[in-house]
């Protein structure tokens, strides 16, 4: 969509001008010329970026830009797959199983799908700059994503999903939690016994609300920090 | 603004009707004549309830509701204070220290601000439903919250911050990790030593983004879950 556009070339030049927090945006009817777009447009490209933490605007006043202060962090605010959210660093993958099973009861709930449904069951370890970042379970639906193989599954999913199959995240439900890691998850990290874990169960909707992936990450404590820029209401 | 009051008022509406995800609401015209809004101010409405993970739009389809699946899950969205945030909880805060100080070179470079400035301090252990939720560390900026005393401590200090000096969080930065607890943190928060903790540090900003209170909160892990709701860019 148009306004999808617009908020993606105006945060690209934030990002390459390296704009400091603070700085004042030009005003609505100027970046509507400068970005041929209809005021509707700007108003809604311009209330993505608020939600998204790129800028602030405050009434009467004008349109800011918003950064965050930390670099080195993974945000929380997209769902585009590491291989997109973390651009400048190097990000593999090492496939560890992989089969077609039947969904858990959970996995029904989750998707609301038929117990007779197929999954792809993919465990995965993840390496940012060759440094361990987590262990990954991922169930992918059949009805969804038809075919994925153990060459596909060793690199950026996401990035296949998108450019073969044409299927885009459009949005995605986060539940995050510390625990103790488990006998299995410790090694496979190569962390010691009873080290904690930062888990993220994540469950990724298509652009027209369907539900087809399901992932649970485990993170390596020392390796993944995350960041995350709120709106008020 | 009267796009953020008609976003709360669909809002509002979703949940008081309890309804459930996928739910198609009525088209943007018939939204701007419920709710006696332009057509600009609904768009925007809509795009902040978006970015908060209420609805979603399909393209040529329709704005449909978009709910959390999970109860008990702490939103990491908003931040507006537990007390809001966990309404239908009872979350309680015991005082443990409090005192004016000059800000750490740490706090310098996140507030911006002169060596000089004063900030309250307040540590506080936090309660959910009289479990122990999280141990708070607060930096109050005294140029914009010049006043606060044991006793608004012992509150909810965001409601006096809104209620008394009108000052209301505009948004805010979140980093979060896991690692492993301190003696006195486990101590405080009454688990084992060497238990996980879950790690928030937060700074908030007024709605003309001047930047107000610093939080390092540590929590609980086996008492405090979070969620987070995803739109893609």
């Amino acid at each position: 969509m148009k306004y999808q556009e617009v908020a993606l070339a105006i945060e690209q030049s934030i990002r390459k001008q390296n704009l400091a927090q603070g700085t004042r945006l030009p005003s609505l009817s100027q970046l509507s010329t400068t970005y041929d777009a209809s005021k509707t447009t700007m108003v809604k490209a311009l209330a993505i970026l608020e939600g998204r933490g790129i800028i602030f605007q405050v009434q009467g006043s004008g349109i800011f830009v918003r950064l965050k202060a930390r670099d080195n962090y993974i945000p929380l605010t997209t769902n585009t797959g590491f291989t997109t959210d973390l651009g400048t660093h190097l990000i593999t993958a090492k496939l560890l199983e992989f089969k077609v099973q039947k969904p858990s009861e959970d996995l029904i709930r989750d998707f609301n799908c038929d117990p007779d449904e197929d999954f792809f069951f993919l465990k995965r370890k993840r390496y940012i700059d060759k440094k361990v970042l987590c262990i990954e379970n991922s169930y992918f639906r059949q009805k969804v994503v038809p075919y994925l193989n153990e060459e596909i599954a060793n690199e950026s999913i996401f990035g296949y999903l998108d450019k073969v199959l044409n299927l885009k995240v459009g949005f995605s439900d986060k539940y995050l939690q510390a625990n103790v890691l488990t006998e299995a998850e410790a090694k496979l990290l190569e962390l010691p016994l009873n080290a904690p874990g930062f888990y993220i169960d994540e469950l990724f909707y298509s652009t027209t609300g369907i539900p087809f992936d399901f992932s649970q990450n485990v993170y390596h404590y020392k390796n993944a920090h995350f960041f995350l820029q709120s709106i008020n209401k």
